[in-house]
């Protein structure tokens, strides 16, 4: 443990009714995170589409910024000497930044993977690059988030199981070599489970990771292709072995709020992921209980707001027929209002599952929140699989 | 007159410095503008890339919003039945909407022009539609601007004669056209001074339009293909006919600082142009003196801000390098802070020529201004120029 970060559980059994769901604060450098909490992208330093008060004012605190993206471009030696990421984007929040692990093993381009690290081709100019566990450590430090994240070797829950076992077994060796690489006393240090959607296999990982001294544990490979069952299967195996792990546990790369729901009932309190900002760009709106595609052309004579009730700059003060007209204009502004507004519908939705958690609602609230979390449309499904 | 615009000129003659320049103050319904003043342009009723907060905190007190645009899509009525322009693109401040002369006459598609009017493909869907006076008068009722503009046929500098003369007798009649069509006493309008860069036909459609009861007079024409000595000798004629004309004189399309500079010398009160946004977009920032191609490698290491004294979003809390990354790895964040730096510039630049006015030491601060202007470079022409 590096001491970075400190990690309290807040919630009792008697306020989770009946699920592993737990109410937590996790203190990094930057800040406390209040959990179950949601980490917007900003994979190139930036949360596409918006500026740090944007993002600060849809309810975010913290973000996460992809160790790939900001390695190949403007990379990472490059935002140290400039002082660092915090200061470089202007967030004075806290960061969290991922190895590079998923980007580079699902790369299509060319990549190798061997048992000292990975080869792979830039997406940007095919240049030819190596990332190790210890590759991915140093540039994360000299990126500097509060949260830096072990190198790994992600599957697909669609992969043989001899693959599956193979990249399971390699990254527990590259999370003992992360550890070992590891250095900044300021920066936390969390480790990836992995083991795909094997049973055997995710309880072996959960226990490799489970005895190193990270500071928190990822769930690596549960938001691919996987099913909500298989997800669960996976999730019901990790999360009872880790039930007295006193660390927070972060499942990768889930941004839909029903799929958000179901993970934080299974005993999770971190995500990641690019989806309610890319459906936004989309023109696709998350609104309680369903979705709007702006691109409808009734909306184009729709006086009202996105939301009644939303505090996002798109619904107190523009209609649904100006975002439509944005949209078919393809204006700038209309991606970064409908990103703002996916945002704060993302955000608000966690702090409705904290506040249930923290009154003791939750047993109740549970029906309300699935309503509210609406049914993933096909479209959006597209996109999160893109 | 509509009487829904007053005019005051401000300064007098001892602190001009022996040129026309002259301080004036515009009310309007929705607001007061000190003049001299730049109208940064809302085409889509929106200023690309900004919210109405970035466009007020970059000093702008109007905006310019195209009649052109805004009536093939989304459509004047429909923003009539939103509640008006104002409410549609959430903008409390007075709007200037022009005629749709300019756009309809440089379109590139068919578009004939007849006694009566103007028949244009549009340029999104190639539908046929048809301008005349009254329509553009009844479009811009609809969609409420404080100040409408009369229906005019520009020309460019390098017309033939015989053309000018046709358009500028042309532009008188639907001038009058216009006026009688005008019937929201809320709205005041503006005529359009014609006649190219044949003095006599400058003279003469200065005479005509000025003896007509508009509230404002805009110049049309002066904005194009001419050099800034021809642009210079049709002020010339223009502006000492209006002499002891009470209302205000727009330049219309102009943007560039250091012809602001010079046509504020030669007697301009309004400006618009798309000038500064668009080159903000394509990576040049306005900084005192000179030009910024943020797209040149130094900046990815250039921890100083675009320009120290600054008080802009960009500047306040970026550095160089940061925006060079955001323009290389084509972020819409970019975009949004290159436009409000040189939009906050060039308004700035503005309130300099009037705080000098004020002061009456125009005189002295004549050459410091046209230092900080800045030459234009050849890129910003080719721009100004598309």
């Amino acid at each position: 443990m590096t001491g970075a970060a400190r990690f309290e559980v807040l919630s009792s059994a008697a306020s989770n009714g009946g699920t592993r769901a737990r109410l937590g604060r996790l203190t990094l450098g930057h800040g406390v995170v209040e959990t179950p909490q949601f980490m917007p992208v900003g994979t190139n330093a930036t949360v596409k589409a918006l500026d740090p008060d944007d993002v600060a004012a849809a309810g975010a605190t913290i973000i996460l910024a992809n160790t790939y993206h900001l390695y190949l471009r403007p990379g990472h030696e490059r935002i140290r000497r400039l002082g660092g990421l915090h200061r470089f984007m202007a967030w004075d929040g806290p960061i969290l930044t991922d190895s590079g692990g998923f980007q580079v093993v699902s790369l299509d381009h060319l990549r190798v993977v061997d048992d000292d690290g990975v080869t792979f081709r830039s997406h940007i100019d095919g240049s030819i690059h190596r990332f190790t566990p210890e590759v991915s450590i140093a540039a994360q430090e000299a990126l500097g988030a509060d949260v830096a994240v072990a190198f790994d070797q992600p599957v697909y829950p669609s992969s043989a199981r001899d693959a599956v076992a193979d990249a399971t077994a390699r990254t527990a060796r590259w999370a003992e070599r992360s550890l070992a690489a590891h250095g900044r006393a300021d920066q936390a240090l969390f480790g990836i489970i992995q083991g795909g959607v094997e049973a055997d296999l995710r309880a072996e990982s959960t226990r490799a990771i489970a005895a190193m001294p990270f500071d928190g544990l990822c769930i690596g490979g549960l938001a691919g292709d996987e099913t909500p069952v298989q997800r669960a299967a996976a999730l019901d195996v990790v999360v009872p072995l880790l039930a007295d792990d006193p660390r927070p546990r972060y499942l990768m790369g889930l941004g839909s709020p029903l799929d958000l729901l179901e993970a934080v009932e299974l005993g999770v309190d971190l995500f990641d992921s690019v989806l309610p900002a890319r459906v936004a760009r989309n023109g696709r709106l998350w609104v309680p209980g369903g979705r709007l595609n702006i691109r409808n052309g009734a909306f184009l004579d729709d006086p009202r707001p996105v939301q009644e009730d939303c505090p996002c700059p798109l619904c107190r003060r523009f209609s649904r027929a100006y975002l439509a007209h944005l949209f078919r204009a393809r204006e700038l502004l209309g991606y970064r209002l409908a990103t703002c507004h996916n945002l704060t519908f993302t955000l608000d939705f966690m702090a409705r599952i904290r506040a249930a958690l923290r009154s003791g609602t939750f047993p109740v609230d549970r029906a309300e929140l699935r309503s509210r979390a609406g049914q993933e449309s096909r479209s959006e499904a597209a996109v999160k699989s893109a």
